[in-house]
């Protein structure tokens, strides 16, 4: 009975099956593979010296108060660029607000962080260093902290060539987009568009075609299949307030706008496959569950088992090749370094 | 005035000043240099596809209760092995008992752990992971985590063919010693003992004469420069309590035997430069003073500023080089993974 209307669901989805060919010239629509070299930013390009740095300051916890947490702490490049956490721990075990987005691929992304309240990398970087409930330190101190040891000042030097005064919280965070934005990960689905038409499976075909006629298309496109645009979170639908909590308006922190009340940057779903739990609130740890989640909330669609599981193998075809990443050696403390405190300071 | 004191100290601390090749056969008596390949393991060999398991494992923070730390986290490979705290920050934000030691070159220790309480690595490997200060998770809740993905499975039936259960809390630490074994950093030091006497400058082999001469090598011999033996801190005078806090008693707590009162395994040396703070405290920043410390603790020798700078210089040719290493991918997880949590449990 159910194997029946399965196959009952499927052929309506499917009326017409695409060819591959044709299923790609109609992906190419919506979607475009990720470029073949590292993307560059107008007002940042990213040198050799600068990636270098900025891979070091990536991985340095001395960016942190505590001493405790870097970047890679919540944007680990060993579990899909972040922290597999409903929502981060940071300073004194404080949860942040909303769940840590992969850092993987996100200097394409038309703004960061959930609200888009980052313009770039290079904004959002600046973000969690500041905040008490993450690295809990100030420009000063980690200027401070960068000028005590001589090789970082070299490698400012380096990065950031004829600057009156290299070492700085701007540089700092200049240097991280750099390395950043190497962090590009090319997928089977990118083999797809590019022409390899073996590269996904006949399941993920199918998937990838339900992911165009139900709609999810309409704000996950673009080479990171969302991260562009910016949606209202209910949209046909409000999910319970456990997935979409009523405290957490979304952009209209940003904006003030009213219309933005509840308003979130679409998710982008490369890697998806790699980074539950899902949407802001971190609560969905499944992700057929979190498509059928959206397809509801998003597009009135009932999304069937079935379906879902589709859209779930085309989805995976988004886990993409990490880049070679060998561990930094950091420069040792001095005397003049500040020391790591653990103290929670009431701000 | 001072620089004449200086100069009378250093004519009679080297009276007799060796040439180099002298020098270099009296290191050889007291020290050996690291070995040209990775240690092996008696009771466990480090094959090829268990030191690949073990580096997953060292890098994955979900064998920890929170999902926040992984070894890595206070064995940080980008600040020499360890994490530049007086004593580490674990779960629910509780400081540890003592400074986390170094995973560099640890392999060649006798024992693990500041009280040696740890016979080897893979011994040692599973304290933090049950720690409540630490990682705070159980060896059942570690296995469950590790057999919910298929592809850990896979690692641990390719490590360890032929076991029935190879995915168990026993082999997860076999595994991690495996991959820390090669965490071997040849030094200048080592360069010197195999035969070129260029590896160290004046200045360096001045200090490698003092630290003889003084006696540090009384404690500190041997191919890791300490962590060989067990001694009494404050052997000749004491040290105030706030580097050796009347609370600690060292290797007593695990010999309850009275001589052991204040007993420590004398800390190995290689890397000494990268890793303040020092003692088992954490409580002194500067290597010069903990030198100081050491010649009047242990020696009832009053080091010069003069002649710790030597010593020191010697120390900084300890600093080895870092194997690469490239950050793995792990497994996401599953349906069936345990979620983490961050909740403080009382024991």
């Amino acid at each position: 009975m159910t194997r029946l209307l399965a196959t009952a669901l499927l052929s309506t989805a499917l009326a017409v099956p695409a060819a591959a060919s044709e299923l790609r010239d109609m992906a190419l629509d919506y979607f475009e593979p990720l470029p073949s070299t590292v993307p560059q930013m107008a007002d940042n390009r990213a040198t050799p010296e600068k990636i270098d740095l900025g891979k070091a300051l990536f991985f340095d916890p001395r960016l942190s108060a505590s001493g405790v947490f870097s970047c890679y702490s919540c944007h680990n490049l060993t579990t899909g660029g972040d922290d597999n956490l409903e929502t981060s721990i940071g300073h004194g075990w404080q949860k942040g607000p909303r769940n840590a987005p992969t850092v993987l691929n996100a200097v394409l992304n038309i703004a960061q962080f959930w609200d888009g309240r980052a313009e770039d990398l290079k904004a959002q970087a600046k973000g969690p260093v500041q905040a008490g409930v993450e690295m809990a330190n100030t420009p000063d101190n980690v200027v401070a902290t960068l000028k005590s040891m001589g090789q970082y000042i070299d490698w400012f030097e380096a990065a950031f060539p004829g600057e009156a005064d290299a070492v700085s919280f701007d540089n700092m965070a200049r240097a991280i987009e750099a390395f950043e934005a190497t962090l590009i990960t090319p997928a089977p689905f990118d083999a797809f568009l590019n022409g390899d038409e073996m590269a996904l499976d006949d399941t993920q075909k199918e998937g990838l075609q339900l992911f165009v006629d139900k709609g999810c298309v309409t704000c996950h496109n673009g080479v990171n299949l969302g991260g562009n645009g910016y949606f209202p979170f209910g949209l046909v639908e409000k999910p319970g307030a456990d997935i979409l909590p009523e405290g957490d308006k979304g952009r209209y922190s940003v904006t003030a706008t009213a219309s933005d009340e509840y308003v979130f940057r679409a998710a982008p779903l490369r890697n998806v496959a790699l980074t539950a739990p899902y949407f802001h609130s971190g609560k969905v740890w499944d992700l057929k569950t979190a498509v059928q989640v959206m397809g509801a909330a998003q597009l009135g669609e009932d999304v069937s088992d079935e379906e879902a599981t589709r859209i779930v193998a085309f989805l995976d075809s988004l886990t993409g090749t990490m880049p070679a990443i060998t561990t930094p050696v950091l420069p040792p403390e001095t005397d003049a370094t500040p020391r790591p405190s653990a103290e929670v300071m009431q701000r």
